[in-house]
Parts: C-alpha cells; structure tokens; sequence
C-alpha cells in the first residue's frame, strides 16, 4: 500500500529538535567536510545547472542511484587506494555496505541490472556526491561532487565526437574562454607497442611515460627499460610517440607513420582523423583542441579517444573534464558487452580555479531586489510590491522587519542586492518608490503600482547595467 | 597548496573498473534503496528545479552540508525512533559518525556555526538526500530527498506570510491546480491550554487530539481524560476548539472567543488575521488555503503558525508540503537565541502523486529531437544539422550508428522523441531534411541548410503542437 506507507512516511519525519539542558555540543564539521555557505553554493548550483542543460540538449538523461550499495558491488573495483578509503559499515540488517567513491562503479552496476529496459545506445549524466576517507595527504576533501555523462552501448566514432562538442560547450557555457581539450587515443600507443611486441608490458611502460612532464625523457627511458625490461631502441620508439608535437595534421601524419602496419594503430589514427574532421565541421576554434598523444588517463582503463582539459589561465591546476572510450563498462556484472565512452567535469577543481581567476561574484542572495519595509501599517503595500517584481521573474526579497533605513541597506550591501526598492508611507499612498541601485547609488522614482510595465522594465534595465 | 592537493585529487580519481575472470557479482540494490531511471529522475529533477526557482526568487539561497556528521551531532535530536534508524559507524580516523536523518539538525549545527558571519534574517534552502535505517514496517524508502526552506533570525509575520506563498507558488508552478494550504497556530491551542492551566500536559494532549480523524471525538475525549488526566469539562473545551469549522472569518472569530484573556492564545490568532489579509492582498484564490485549528504538526517542536498542503484529488496521500515557526533552532549548539520558519516538500510523495493523477508523461529524452543517421559518408552533414538544433536550445540526439530507418525510428517511439529529422544523401546534397512528427507521424520537408532561421521556427512550432 504505498499510499499509506507515504502517509506514514511524513508522520515519522517530523522536523523536531528538541530542547535540552545539557551542555552545549560543539558545532563542528568532520575533516575533509565543509560545509556550502551561499557564496560559494550559488555558483556551485550554476555550474550544475549548466552541465545538466548541456547534457541534456545532447541527449543525456540523469539517472540516481543509491548512496549505499551492497559492499561486494563496490570493493575491488578500483584501486587498492580506493578499496582501503571507502567508507563501509554493518547496517541494521547485518548487510555489510558502503558509500559510493566513484560514479562509474554505479553506473556499471546500474546498467548490468537495467539495459535490457533501458536499450541502447543509452547516455546518462549524474551529478551527485561522492566519498572517499582515510584521504593521501596532498587530498583536501573526502566528499565531493562529480559530473559524469556517458554514452554506452556502442562504439561509434559519432559517440567520440559528442563527448568531445559536450566537453567544448559545457565549458564555455560556464563562462570559460581560454581552455584546451587534450586529446589522444590509446589504441595509437598500444599499436606501437603491439608492432614492438611490448603489449603484456603495457602498464608499467604507462606507468613510466606518465611521469615524463616531471621527470624528463631520459629518466624516463631509464625506468622503462628497468621497470618493464625493454630494450633502449623499444623505449626510443615509445618516447619517439610520447614526444610527438606540432599542429593536428602534423600529429596524425607522424602517429600515422609510428603506427604504420599495426591495425589497431591505424584504425586509432583514423578514428582521431574523423573526430578532427569534425570539430572543424562544427567550427571548434583550432586553439581549443589539441592531439596530444603524451596523455594516457587512468592506466589500462581507457581503450580508445582519451579526454583532458586544460584551463590556458591556470594549466598547473590539472585537467577539469577528462575522460575516454572504455571497451566494457559492466564485465563484473553481467555478461552484457557494453563498450562506452565518458568523461567527468571536475567540479570542485573547476570551481577553486574560477575563484583563483576571480571569475566569481561574492553574491550571497539569489534574489537581486531588496524591498525595504518601513511602515508596519503599509504591509499589505510592501507584499503587493515585492510580488509584482517577483511575477516579472525578478526575485525580491522583503526584509522581514520595520527597522531604520541604515541598516536595511546595511544588510544590502553584505548581502550583495543589486538594487533596493524604498517607500515610506507618503510614497506608498502615492503608489511610488525609489530604485536605489547599490553599486552606484543613484535613485529613481518610479510610479509602480500605476504604471506597472514601466516599472518592471526599468528594474530590468537597472539590472542589466 | 590547494593547487597541488586538487591536481593530485584527480590523479587518484581515475574512472577505473579493473578486468576480471571472476563470477559475476550479482547487480542489486539494498532494501529500501532505489535506482531512479531516466522517466523517474526527469520530473523529479524537473520539480527540484522548479523549487529551486521558487525559492530563489523570494530570496532563500542555497546551502550544503556534509552527508556525514560527528554522531554527537545527530544522536537525540529527533525521536528515540530516529536514533535507532540512524546509520552510524566508525570512521577511518576512529570518529563516530553518522549520515543525517533529516535537514534541520544539519541546520542547526550549521546555523550555530556560522550565522554570526551570515547575520540575520538567513533565509535558506537546502535539497539533498537523507537516510533511515531499521525502517518501520510502513515506510518503503531508507534513504529520500527532502526540500527545505527556512527563514531564521526573525520573528516577524513577513516570514509567516512568505512562507505560505512560497508554498503556494511552489505547488503553481510545480503544475498542481487542485490543492489546500491548511493553516494553523500552535499559540492558539496553547493559549486555550493555558488558559485552562494545562500547558504542563500539551504533549499528552495533543498526541490525543491527533487521533480525532481516526478514533472519532468521545475516544479522544475519553484517552485526554486517562493519558492526561484532565477533567470531562477541560476536554471538552480542548475538542471544541479542535472542532472549530467554518470559513477563514469564522474561524478566527471562534478562536478568537476560545482564547480570549489569554494574551499568547490573542496574539496567535491576532498573526493568522494578519496572514490571511496577506492572502487576499496577494489574490491566493479562496480555495487555496483554509485556516484548520485542529492540526498540529510535530507535537512540541512547532510554537507558531504549521502549514499542511492538501491536495485536492487525492487527500488520503498526506500533506505534500509541510512546516511551521519554531522558537529556538540550534539550542543544542549555542547560546544565540535563533528564532526561525520553514517548511518541507515532501518530494517523493508528491512525485508518487503526481504519478497517480497521471502527470507524468512516460518520457525517456530530456531531448525531443532524434536526427536520424543513414550515410556514413555524411556525418558532417548530420553534426551540422544536430548541432543547428541545438544552438537554437532545443535537444537533439543524433543517433550514433548509421542504421535502419525502421530501427532508428523504433529507438525514437521507445524514448519518446517528439521530432524526428530524417534526411538521406540525396536530401543532404539539397540541404533538405524531412522533419517527421512521431506522434501523429505527419512529415514536412523542409530545407535546413539554405534557410537556417524558418527551419528553426518550423521545429519550435512542431514542438509547441
């Protein structure tokens, strides 16, 4: 009976906190949580909305999916790391469970139980938040908030290329200008490993190529040739990939030649080939985009195309949407082959870069307009007022309380209104008001309740400046 | 370094599902828990949206706290029922933690932490999950969102008044036509009680007097008489205001009548006049709202006016959207004396509701058109056209993989696409494209290339059909 069982539901919530003479409890966070103060939630709910507006003009749909799921369906799918940081507890069933660390283990899971309603190809986003504890030192937070889409179930070159014009516009819905989308496809650098025979060797060859920004080429070679046991000429030829620069047609044309007669390779080369052809199409400005072969994002995980981002303003911050081609998503949970392509903005990174380049306004109201309230007696004006804007779209707030002009405009100005509406009395019998803007301190008397379209148009125009 | 720890947070973070020759691990969810599909999780995210809105435009902004607190936190905040249900452990650092339960003890905590640099009146919202364990046998869900908002600092009728029309936009625009603010007082009850000098038995009393629609008026009479040991005459002073019927005047006369020399039960009914004049002063229709002295709401935590939302066409489901005025938010926490308002959408209720009415279009797309995809050798084409599509802000899905017409159009049916554009090599030479209604599988040609603009204005009014 789920009417009744939704019945009883909100009788056992009721929102009580009750009262106690005891001592007071320190009212703290946890390390590695924090709380969102507005100021730094509005922008974080912007950047949401725009991913989930994004995602959705291209065909994701957002799904949820529990944040506790059975132990099993999370332990072993990552890493050693990630295994020992999960946060995992006996529930009062006696089920052993734990807090998702990731959102592509759920995802896994979730197709594994519900393709076969759901049909292919499937595309999903999820914004929700993730946990790890126990956190390496150089890791701030153990709760975060991730932004997956992904598309699954096919291997079309056409999925590549969504990934790569989502990634674009999303940043650039976020008001992002200077940023460039690394890419690369694996299958390039496993090609020339499997033409030298190194293919079994692949992970810690990855492994090595990955430190070649901080450790350099020689190093590098050294510790390809001791750690994976390949001869000095083998490393030369990885290195010769790795290294590989100059414009788009001149990377496909030298990881044409480095891969030549390797198939895979080849059908790499040509898949960037196709995925180049069309952001031209799509006219993605030339500095956006760029082949890097060198990237390699995750070890063995990744297959094919390969995703960073990098910010031109802040590039040491590290790659704020990254992702790739998976060739089977779901192997753990079902005999389903489902190959797959994704990539993750990076919110909390993205985020503390904005701040760093000051592209954040210390706004802590969502609502532009301030009605300030004087007159006890004139309430049912100040209400008429504040709804009138508010119909018009505009998000007022009326302050709650009869106080002295001062100190509305005082709790203004911290607050971040842009403009304030005042009215005494007399102004109210006349049905006017001033718009105060509180930027630059300019009135101007307006006739709101006569001439209401005037009205609203010139808060928009004062809004607009 | 903040830099260093965010590039570093990436680095561990890698979309990693390891390769196995392992058994499969059967995919499921706990007991109580929920995967939300696409057709589920787009009108909730559309009426999470819709209270974001809302919301925003009466001034409340957004918050976030942690999902985990210090258990000293949430423990003996609620009911002994909600310590028992809470899910606790102990976390990697030896802390005993626990997820919350609900979105005021987060409040709360927060409030007293920081409200000195938020300063007052704080109004916030707040929509996330929160989790239950060791479920009564009546509820289904261990873990559901909550959707609150509150105005703290502040014991001015302004926020009475707001709150009420917070709620009453926020069922508008959710799309419910057919529903009933109930409104009540909590001073006039406790006026009555202490009038009658039994404001040291409330709680027996009113645990009694929420019985009424169920045990009907002499077993009420009869458990106040035994549980709280009040006279027959006392009783029946209690029902009587408990019965109080009729419209919103007479009501407040009646209350007016049961409270009268008690200055707290005056004053409560002195605040539902004033927020009824609001009402009318903002046009909320008659029918809307409806001043109910017989709710109460969360026994002793509520001291003001409570708020219930009815809904027109299925009562029997509960209230949708609850709340009240509260005397002190975070006691447990700090000495500062924070008076506050507020109210909850029961989301998952209504969403069950609206389920029922049939609200809900069963749609699979948060995209309502479909480019079909016939010749590889034009996928340029087919990028420009979807891409035209979007930049005019409507979705559009271009299917991945060059199949069957038959086919791709099934896929369109299956999600619930609006549109589909369909254009072979031939069309794509000219520009042309079909654009081919699904619902009532009309086409139109029309030429997208040459005539970008009234191929746009085509769709928009397709769309709007």
């Amino acid at each position: 009976m789920p009417t009744l069982g939704a019945r009883f539901l909100f009788l056992f919530l009721p929102r009580i906190v009750k009262s106690s003479m005891a001592a007071l409890i320190q009212p703290r966070t946890l390390k590695g949580f924090r709380d969102f103060l507005p100021e730094t939630m509005m922008p974080r709910e912007a950047i949401m909305e725009t991913a989930r507006r994004v995602y959705r003009q291209y065909g994701f749909s957002p799904i949820d999916t529990p944040v506790l799921e059975y132990l099993e369906i999370l332990t072993g799918k990552g890493s050693e790391e990630t295994d020992r940081q999960l946060y995992r507890f006996e529930d009062h069933g006696g089920r052993q469970v734990g807090m998702r660390f990731d959102l592509t283990v759920p995802l896994a899971r979730f197709a594994a139980q519900h393709i076969n309603k759901l049909g292919t190809p499937f595309k999903r986003y999820h914004i929700p938040p993730v946990w790890r504890g126990a956190s390496p030192p150089a890791r701030r937070f153990r709760e975060f908030m991730q932004c997956d889409f992904d598309t699954i179930g096919t291997v079309s070159v056409v999925a590549d290329i969504e990934t790569a014009l989502v990634i674009h516009e999303l940043l650039v819905e976020i008001g992002i200008e200077n940023f460039q989308l690394r890419i690369n496809n694996r299958q390039i650098l496993n090609g020339v490993l499997a033409r030298l025979e190194l293919s079994d060797k692949s992970v810690p060859i990855l492994r090595s190529l990955d430190k070649l920004d901080k450790i350099g080429r020689d190093k590098v070679a050294e510790e390809m040739e001791q750690a994976a046991g390949i001869s000095s000429s083998q490393a030369n030829e990885v290195l010769a990939l790795a290294e590989l620069q100059g414009t788009t047609d001149e990377v496909l044309l030298g990881a044409g030649n480095l891969v030549a007669g390797n198939e895979l390779g080849e059908a790499g080369v040509e898949r960037l080939r196709e995925l180049v052809a069309a952001m031209r199409t799509c006219r993605i400005p030339d500095a956006r985009y760029k082949l890097d072969v060198s990237i390699a994002r995750g070890l063995d995980y990744y297959t094919g195309v390969i995703f960073e981002t990098i910010l031109g303003d802040l590039p040491g911050i590290g790659s704020v949407c990254s992702g790739g081609r998976y060739d089977n998503l779901a192997e753990l949970y079902t005999k389903q082959h489902l190959p797959g392509i994704g990539a993750s903005l990076g919110l909390d990174r993205l985020l503390a870069a904005m701040e760093q380049l000051q592209m954040i306004e210390p706004v802590r109201t969502p609502a532009p307009v301030l009605v300030v309230y004087f007159d006890r007696e004139r309430l049912s004006d100040y209400l008429q007022l504040s709804q009138l804007v508010r119909a018009a779209g505009i998000g007022a707030e009326l302050y709650p309380e009869p106080r002295k002009l001062a100190q509305q405009l005082k709790y203004a100005d911290q607050r971040g209104f842009r403009l304030a509406l005042i009215a005494g009395s007399q102004e109210l019998e006349a049905g006017t008001c001033q718009i105060k803007d509180l930027s630059n301190k300019t009135s101007l008397e307006v006739n709101w309740r006569d001439q209401p379209q005037p009205f609203v148009e010139q808060l928009r125009k004062s809004l607009s400046q």
